[in-house]
């Protein structure tokens, strides 16, 4: 995967919708393509010993402000809400919808952040996931048949255990030519690094 | 201390030595004076649950590298240091010089970084803090005296449990005019943040 930035995310990281938001214009500056890859982050904190940042403290309560301040610096709507969205559903749709029209992949997972930060909708459930692709035009009894289906479940786990053996422990988190980025804040580094030719 | 930025850090954190190496020039650009504020880390991660960044699965790995990378970016030595530096005894001289003659606590600040980070040397002992100091003309027998009574140590727990009550959970984290922006890689942000007046 050469030249391509892979863009490691959880669905329920607002870190991750700020960065899926930009990274079109990074990618596009630096002339490589993106490829979306949506990962459990629930299943990292199990390795890495972590909790969700709004229920650690002092981090907690800097990160919903820090949220709030990146959305205006940005001019990107941002809803508040109460619980990190439950990206499982929607992860495993992904891989599915990735598998069966590649093309739609990435404007679906631009959706689900969307409907999750931007409007502060909770699409965590089956029903929601597979209404949201409807509007993509993918077929609804198509997308809830294989959700029950094993083989979608086993292909998100596969990708989050991936994941982990690659050392990806936040979201977002970016790897080019081998060399990862962690963090939203990041990505002004890593454009500064693929254009200079690393250092 | 409106307009002032607010570096507060751990010497032990090399994210904070790198951002020493910085501090001056974002300060400069930004017409703001900074205060130094070490405190103690450890003490904080009791709050947050945190353990070393090093100690850390996944983590401490990335961080490692993205050290080193850093390093060879800024173009600053960098030398790997098995355990995080103890920066219990240098925090207290910091205080206490800060106290006698005001103009030589970021200097001794540099110092101690730079020996710990820069040469790789683990100054964390009283004697080693000692001799550091002299070298910026420091009188070690003062010094020492001073170390070793309560006043001292009372002045350190104090500034770190200040850090506390303001939400200061990481190093570096800068605070300036009441908005806090954490992590070497938020400099930048907090540069436009300051010129540009808010969001």
């Amino acid at each position: 995967m050469s030249g391509v930035i892979e863009f490691w995310f959880d669905f329920g990281s607002p870190y991750a919708y700020f960065a899926a938001t930009q990274i079109d214009a990074v990618a596009g500056r630096c002339q490589r393509s993106v490829i979306w890859r949506p990962f459990l982050l629930g299943a990292v904190f199990k390795v890495t010993e972590m909790k969700p940042l709004i229920d650690q403290p002092l981090r907690g309560p800097y990160a919903r402000y820090d949220w709030n301040r990146i959305a205006r610096k940005l001019g990107v709507p941002f809803q508040h809400l109460e619980r990190p969205p439950a990206g499982l559903v929607p992860s495993r749709a992904f891989y599915w919808i990735h598998e069966m029209a590649p093309e739609l992949a990435s404007p679906f997972a631009r959706a689900v952040f969307d409907g999750f930060f931007g409007e502060g909708r909770d699409l965590g459930s089956q029903q929601e996931t597979v209404e949201l692709a409807a509007t993509l035009g993918i077929d609804s009894d198509q997308l809830s048949g294989a959700l029950a289906t094993d083989r979608v479940k086993e292909t998100l786990r596969s990708v989050t255990n991936d994941a982990i053996a690659r050392g990806v422990f936040g979201s977002p988190m970016f790897i080019v030519d081998g060399e990862a980025f962690w963090g939203f804040d990041r990505l002004g580094m890593m454009e500064e690094w693929i254009r200079e030719g690393g250092w």
